[in-house]
């Protein structure tokens, strides 16, 4: 606070705020900044292209190179990864896409934080197990880049907390890869949502339905042997050990933006229910040679997980955790308000199968296919990207999370899903757990945006561009 | 019980229950007896024909007593309602159809307490505002007739214990009328399970979702002045004065079938969440005189109350209750097992669009149309309807459920649909309201068979007869 103190404000618009940060974290300073104070990236030297970092570029990493690559003016400068064989893959896959070779790190668990202190990084991409997802976020924007992680469980509701008061204590953003924020479906909804035609919103329905019995079990697709895979794959051992909702934002992103949460909404309360576990252990069972270890796995993970959710609006949101049994793929989507309702349960990714009810336009008490209005009410950035060409993975929304962030990170702006997201949707899990494990007792959400959501406005998909 | 201890064993299988209670009832005795003691009918006088009592013969009731009228071997020997064109409506169709007109009563709210002293009643049948449902149940007890009783909310859960207590004291029994139990698919999916094609069950979910504002608003249909609007239908004033799941039985029965609840399972807790209320007033608002007086009503019931149950053996249930937003009706089904899940959501009553997915008859991860599943698996008791002729109304199984009671009635054995069952469906309306009254608490679900559940055995849909 003291350094702080001393530099004009007129000067931190222009200050280097990496070399800041590394500088006062170095001399062991406390990071928490006076509120309001935001730094300028030093425009000059660095408009034309922004440089990515990335740490994880396993099978899901690897996908979000491809998409960074077709980001315009951008340097993938440097990738971190354990594995040797990921490793070599993204450096060659970008060496092949630019010409050019970036840094590779990979030597133990820490050299991302070699990384993220030598090269001088704008923004740092995460697609590694669940665990490291937050505390490398952290890292990421201590060092003064903007931080972007994917999908999956916080480890503890404190470690969402640190999350926040980093970036808060650094100006920096913590954008959490949802890509299912950027479906079709999902931006049409809700740019319908905001032209009125589900009047004032009351319920929503979201789930992760995915049949992940083998991998959960195997630790299949990550390499490691049968007698490491309950310490080896992050869904073995989390399955071993948590019992709680642990994927929960592809189903609450969507639905938080709909609801506006942290933008005049908030989420206020939370329950939990389990089933009890079967599904694993008879998968163990019936696909498993009698002498695999993982049949005599004692998993601690309910079959099946619901979550309710209340908001402090007055609004319910019910989740699904659903992927310890057999069953096609479903996101259970549902929206409904005074005015209307939309489902899409065992159609998930079909645009033709999802229906609709809109007061005053579908006929009395008929469900509606919902593609006429998918046409009409298309969100202006896909209708943008279809002109542009959809890129490929993850249904075309892979590209336009990652195009998100780095876009923010280029104009040094809030990332279209914030810090305060990022915390939230990741905090359900362990929040859900709490729930659980004293019997399904109703938990309080925290406000990590502590009073914030009363005045902050929406900021995601308000524009056709990013 | 000294009179009881006094009368030998086998004079008690020939003693005429009705008189022995009545009797017993004036001379002010306990109706307590002790367990396992059941009366039996004096079967020489009664075999030929089942004499069938009703209280409420308004829309719905009116429709009991066609279906009454169509089982073989019944007697319509009376007729309760206070308003006198149902009464006259009722008495008339009983008149035409068998040349015998039913004795009426209708001069006050308690004149069916004459009716069961009066007539030799062997079952009554109840379809009176919700209110009225489990006290008229309790004195159709008490008076030595079977009672059947519309679907509809407990007001508390001590009614749910007295109705309980009443029919072990007495030694008969008090059947919901859930026609969603006889329903064509449920009972397919009821055999299916039974034959083992989900595995171990995990999950369902069920609700009753039909857009009733106007009839919750106005009360339209029953006939009363808009300034008694409040305080003479039993939706509105239930709407105004309660929140909760208020109609859980079409959807938990069903349910409760498959789940195996008081046979080998029970209930153990629930939780319930409700949006805020914004669908009612908005209703009133748009559709009303800017002088009616529903505009200015204050309705405590949220939009949408979700509830969650948990069972014994673990499984878990999501209920919803939705009838304040516009929406096409649905009872949201889902039931998921080890092995498979079958969903029926938008497409409630409609045979060929619900969906299915069974590990290892199913296509990987592909849902299925449930249409051959249905045909395949037809339960024994639709595969007998079909070829005798359904009977119209609430799809066919309106017709079944009145024939099961009165067929239980016939042989005096315990109703397919039993007491416990009764208590404990509606029994979820006040513990939800309690729920959230709590701010959304988990409260534990009484085991109203007090352990019997341990030992008791399935006992609906095991024939093709009823």
């Amino acid at each position: 606070m003291e350094l702080l103190n001393q530099i004009p404000i007129a000067m931190k618009t222009i200050l280097d705020r990496r070399n800041f940060l590394k500088k006062t974290t170095a001399a062991g300073l406390s990071l928490t900044l006076a509120p309001g104070i935001v730094f300028s990236r030093n425009a000059s030297s660095r408009q034309s292209s922004v440089s990515i970092g990335f740490i994880g570029v396993g099978g899901h990493g690897h996908h979000l190179i491809e998409h960074a690559l077709k980001v315009k003016d951008v340097t993938v400068k440097a990738i971190c990864d354990i594995k040797k064989e990921n490793l070599e893959r993204g450096l060659n896959m970008v060496k092949k896409a630019t010409g050019l070779r970036p840094s590779g790190y990979g030597e133990h668990e820490y050299i991302y934080r070699e990384m993220l202190e030598k090269e001088d990084l704008d923004g740092v991409i995460i697609a590694t197990p669940w665990r490291w997802h937050i505390p490398m976020a952290i890292d990421a924007m201590k060092s003064g880049a903007y931080a972007a992680v994917e999908a999956g469980p916080a480890s503890t509701v404190k470690e969402c907390w640190d999350l926040v008061e980093t970036a808060e204590s650094t100006g920096l953003h913590a954008m959490l890869l949802e890509n299912h924020c950027y479906d079709r479906w999902n931006m049409a909804i809700l740019n319908m949502i905001r032209k009125g035609l589900f009047g004032e919103l009351l319920h929503c329905h979201c789930g992760y339905e995915h049949d992940l019995r083998g991998r959960i079990v195997t630790g299949k697709g990550t390499g490691i042997s049968r007698e490491e895979v309950a310490g080896g794959d992050y869904r073995t051992l989390q399955n071993l050990k948590r019992n709680g909702d642990l994927y929960p934002t592809h189903g609450i992103g969507p639905v938080s933006q709909c609801l506006d949460i942290h933008r005049g909404n908030r989420f206020t309360s939370l329950v939990s229910m389990s089933t009890k576990s079967a599904g694993l252990k008879l998968w163990a069972e019936e696909n498993l040679d009698s002498d695999h270890p993982a049949r005599d796995f004692n998993w601690q993970m309910g079959d099946i997980v619901t979550t309710m959710i209340r908001c402090y609006n007055g609004e319910t949101v019910v989740m699904n955790f659903d992927t310890r049994a057999p069953r096609p793929y479903s996101n259970m989507r549902r929206v409904q308000g005074t005015k209307g309702i939309w489902l899409q349960d065992g159609n998930a990714f079909s645009l033709d199968k999802s229906v609709i009810y809109i007061e005053g336009k579908s006929s009395h008490h008929q469900w509606e296919p919902f593609a006429s209005y998918q046409k009409k009410y298309e969100h202006p950035l896909w209708q943008r990207y279809l002109k542009e060409g959809v890129v490929g993975g993850h249904r075309g929304s892979g590209f336009l999370k990652i195009r998100g962030f780095i876009e923010a990170v280029r104009r040094q702006k809030r990332t279209p899903i914030d810090t305060y997201d990022t915390a939230a949707w990741k905090a359900i899990s362990p929040l859900s757990e709490e729930s659980i494990e004293q019997g399904s007792q109703t938990v309080t959400f925290p406000d990590f945006t502590n009073r914030k959501w009363m005045t902050n406005k929406p900021i995601f998909g308000l524009t056709e561009k990013y």
